[in-house]
């Protein structure tokens, strides 16, 4: 696709479990397809540490070259959390208890030492708007092309339930189509480029599976045209059916 | 710990199906622990896509600002594998099909044309060092500081097995601490402040847990110092059952 078409953005990962390998981000996933129906493109994740400075430095060069920037972890009520503050930095701004947040957080009762870390959670950056958390809890927040979200998926999937298309305006949704066949890559690398060739539009990637019942490629086609998918389907359909294999729709079956 | 004495690496995952969220990375959190056993930090993580300039320009800044840096994907033998090309123009240096991976190639008989796609994963920038792949596959490369290695986590993994401290001299592995209590961040969030100023070489971080039993938090301590961290742990221990609540040494448990 003419890339002038395409909206693009990119999610900064902030935390030093992701980097460490104690904990496996499912959040790049989650946020891409959910990013994809509103036709905006992950074209871009980093995965950074707790340090403001990184923070700081990697906000201001992504929200410069993407439509949008999305943030995950670091928003929670203790001394490792700091991204309210490193946005803030970031933009030149200030942070100040947001009244409606710190409602929210009051309605629930603590001990005043509870509640004033609870209250750590009210910071927002002046003049963001606030991404509602339909779990109940603390809202993340917006400042110009950049989303500040919680970093626990349950938490961050219900922000990102919330975005719409009148908040995210975007482009054309990617499309994708998948074939699979007990084909080893080499066998149908010469066909692949030859079709990628004729549908330049399409992204056309293989990826090998290796499985007790054989080796094999699904083929997935990804593009914003359905016509030219299906076209291109057809076309890689009958490539691996004229080698005597079965095309299996939707990708080759876990047990064969 | 002080900057100086830490070894780092950044590892740049190639793969649009990465962004897609189509299939979900386990690379990072793998290679972590791997290089954090040789005593090298993962100290941060980009997903971009298969697109070369895009590669050359993250290769050629990340290989300036970290000791390592390691990519995975790409590497196949199909018109979307580009790394190998993309790395050599980073480099600024050629491509040529290398003999000894040739010969490993060739060991397994094909027709013609699925040798001559095969043999497209002996293509190897000039003088770099293979990486060996105990899956019996075409192995990976080292140019420099950049390791180059196969996105299919089983053929990664197997890459990675070789690894040792000739290979990737490093400096002292990150140990761990980890403690769990059924209590809610907000809690700790004072005493756990105050932990951290009294050991400022140990990283302190808390983890919300959201349970059918119950919420809480995990605590981990991260260092290089066993004894700060026993330290540490004791402090973070008695923390939690000043407050009545049972200490879980290595984390809460999944059922309390």
């Amino acid at each position: 696709m003419p890339q002038s078409e395409t909206v693009t953005a990119c999610l900064i990962i902030i935390g030093n479990e992701i980097l460490s390998g104690r904990t496996q981000d499912t959040n790049l996933a989650h946020l891409s397809v959910v990013l994809n129906e509103l036709g905006v493109r992950m074209t871009e994740a980093r995965v950074i540490p707790d340090v403001e400075q990184t923070i700081v430095d990697t906000v201001n060069h992504c929200r410069a070259r993407f439509d949008y920037v999305f943030t995950t972890g670091g928003i929670g009520p203790t001394h490792d959390d700091i991204t309210a503050d490193s946005i803030a930095r970031a933009f030149g701004i200030e942070v100040e208890e947001h009244p409606e947040v710190a409602a929210l957080i009051r309605k629930r009762e603590a001990p005043p030492q509870v509640m004033a870390s609870r209250l750590r959670m009210a910071r927002i950056p002046v003049g963001a708007t606030l991404i509602e958390n339909p779990t109940g809890g603390p809202p993340g927040f917006q400042v110009e092309n950049v989303f500040v979200m919680a970093g626990v998926p349950m938490v961050m999937q219900a922000m990102a339930s919330t975005f719409d298309r009148a908040k995210l305006p975007g482009g054309k949704p990617v499309r994708s189509r998948t074939v699979g066949a007990f084909l080893g890559e080499s066998e149908v690398a010469d066909d692949l480029a030859a079709i990628q060739n004729d549908f330049p539009e399409i992204d056309l990637g293989s990826y090998p599976f290796y499985r007790a019942s054989g080796y094999g490629t699904n083929l997935v086609m990804r593009g914003t045209d359905e016509d030219q998918l299906e076209a291109m389907l057809v076309r890689v359909s009958r490539m691996i059916t004229d080698r005597g294999k079965i095309a299996h729709p939707g990708g080759a079956p876990a047990e064969a």
